[in-house]
């Protein structure tokens, strides 16, 4: 067998939904939506809720305040610039833990925020300190936006400072525009870590068809958060999906996976969130796409009458699932069911 | 920087919508559409089309013998069992490409052909033989299916003495139930490869999120092949789609997808093809998906007004397409459009 099982009691998937979901291009959450959604989150098994930026309006900072007395028991994080305004916004809305971004790249420095790496640094560090001194121990971790397309030399710089300030619970690395391959996530992972000294969470784009599989590298890498999305819902064609995570975890780890959430669940989710933003389940999704158990070759029908582990990696009745044997295609015939 | 240029002058796309997209659930192609899918995909520039087997049926077999002579510029390979029937039936299609696949892994072997593994290796060298001994000059394939599910023991014998018979031209290796990580695909294309000395065939399934990437690992990796389908359809949830491919190698080596492929036209395939078998395009998909040009939070619409390249990897122009800015949205506001 040359898939190992892994060792997943150090990771933690941050559902992303009610943040990276929300700049989604149909999705229009009401308040109400943003309860259920993140009721459904946490009785599945998820415990870190990132939201939107309290200080992007009224209603974010209701539906954050909201949140976090409903579910005590969850982290829930603000997704903020590093701006001491929002920092201010957000610690008064109560969240747990505090998720600030800045963009690096020449390229998002230039249109985003116009600073120097220098700044970026510098500013980074007085929100923190700003955030450390009314909160002394909320979770804070900062992240550099658009990461793949910034040269290792600036990445240090920022990385290695702010790790040096000691401020920050953990970094983050965000591939923003899709761009990067598995192999460079998994060196991403290893160089950030190794830089730092510190967790590492993951945050990574679709462009290019690598979202799901660049945060399955990122977990095997050694990040210890993971962000994903009910259907990986986000900027543009969006991000990993919790479906996808939960997919990847389980082929690797199931037992884990069985312990720490609610698998049967996971449907309901899905299919609330798509009906919230108006998609359908794309039929390529793993576990939820309608085509997920379905076999049709005569080969694979016959074998999996047998034995449905024969071409099924995952068990659908584990998710309160139905496999689908298409037994009346005409290429049934070929190695028919004898 | 550090996406790092490719060179991807040895890589050859092998579409396989008209053999494994036929066994996607609502597959159910006529001679015309398989005929026009063909004719598309060769227009925009794919030369590599592999077929159904054309032992599975009188039609299958017609099928493939009408491809050869419409399209004779273009290899067209049958898929097929290692059954010396299926080899004479498909050198009389007159296909320029024989595709052999084994069951290799123990529980797919016990269901499919019961053969252990030193009869395994010899029915697909007496396969090879009868093929070379009718034509010699063809192009031969041997294919390990469900090689991730096998030992590495067993694989090097297969690979080890197929390599050693000097019959094929090359070897495949098939995650046939979406098991593999990137790493385990870097791993294995590149130990097979130095097994063997011989160039290298991917094929991975989709059911924990991966196939996209793991075929882009696959080409980073050494493979000289690799397949896709448009859509990624294929059994279950299928597998790595043509698009996600020219958006992952575009970001790498635009200047070559560019010059080997009509871009603008990769949207009439999709669309034709997503008809032809009754689904919607995934709004996740790369490219094609109607959110993949789309941007909604308002720093990313600042941003994208000065330079759409600040938050996107891939320019939609070139690909006939548009971006869609959400300006309306209430998320806009918070760093809008000043
Ligand atoms: O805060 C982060 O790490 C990610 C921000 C974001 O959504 C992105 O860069 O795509
Ligand atoms: O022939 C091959 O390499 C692939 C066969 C197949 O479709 C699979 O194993 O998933
Ligand atoms: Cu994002
Ligand atoms: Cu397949």
């Amino acid at each position: 067998m040359t898939v190992a099982p892994v060792d997943l009691s150090h990771l933690t998937l941050i559902d992303t939904t009610l943040r990276e979901g929300e700049q989604f291009q149909t999705a229009d959450f009401t308040s109400s939506d943003k309860r259920r959604i993140a009721e459904m989150l946490v009785g599945f098994g998820v415990n870190y809720l990132e939201v939107t930026n309290p200080a992007a309006s009224e209603r974010s900072f209701k539906d954050a305040e909201k949140l976090v007395s409903h579910l005590p028991r969850t982290k829930i994080a603000a997704h903020i610039r590093c701006h001491p305004e929002d920092v201010r916004i957000a610690l008064d809305s109560g969240v747990g833990a505090l998720h600030m971004v800045m963009a690096v790249s020449p390229i998002l420095r230039s249109v985003s925020h116009g600073k120097g790496i220098t700044e970026v640094i510098r500013t980074a560090e007085e929100c923190a300190k700003l955030a450390r001194s009314r909160a002394p121990g909320i979770e804070l971790r900062y992240s550099n936006e658009d990461a793949f397309r910034c040269g290792r030399e600036d990445l240090a710089k920022v990385y290695g400072s702010l790790a040096q300030s000691g401020l920050f619970d953990r970094f983050g690395l965000a591939d923003t525009t899709g761009v990067a391959s598995p192999m460079d996530v998994q060196q991403m992972v290893q160089w950030v870590r190794e830089e730092t000294g510190k967790a590492i969470e993951w945050h990574g784009h679709n462009d290019t068809g690598c979202a799901d599989a660049n945060a399955g590298t990122a977990a095997l890498s050694g990040a210890s958060h993971v962000n994903c999305s009910v259907l990986g819902i986000g900027e543009r064609n969006g991000i990993a999906s919790l479906e996808s995570m939960i997919a990847f975890l389980y082929t690797r780890s199931p037992d884990h996976i069985r312990q720490h959430y609610h698998l049967d669940q996971l449907q309901d989710i899905t299919r609330f969130v798509a009906d919230c933003v108006g998609v359908e389940i794309p039929f390529s999704h793993p576990i939820m796409g309608k085509a997920a158990f379905s076999h049709k070759a005569g080969i694979h029908l016959k074998a999996v009458l047998q034995d449905p582990g024969s071409y099924e990696a995952i068990v659908p009745e584990e998710f309160g699932l139905e496999r689908h044997l298409n037994l009346a295609h005409r290429l049934t015939g070929w190695n028919a069911i004898r």
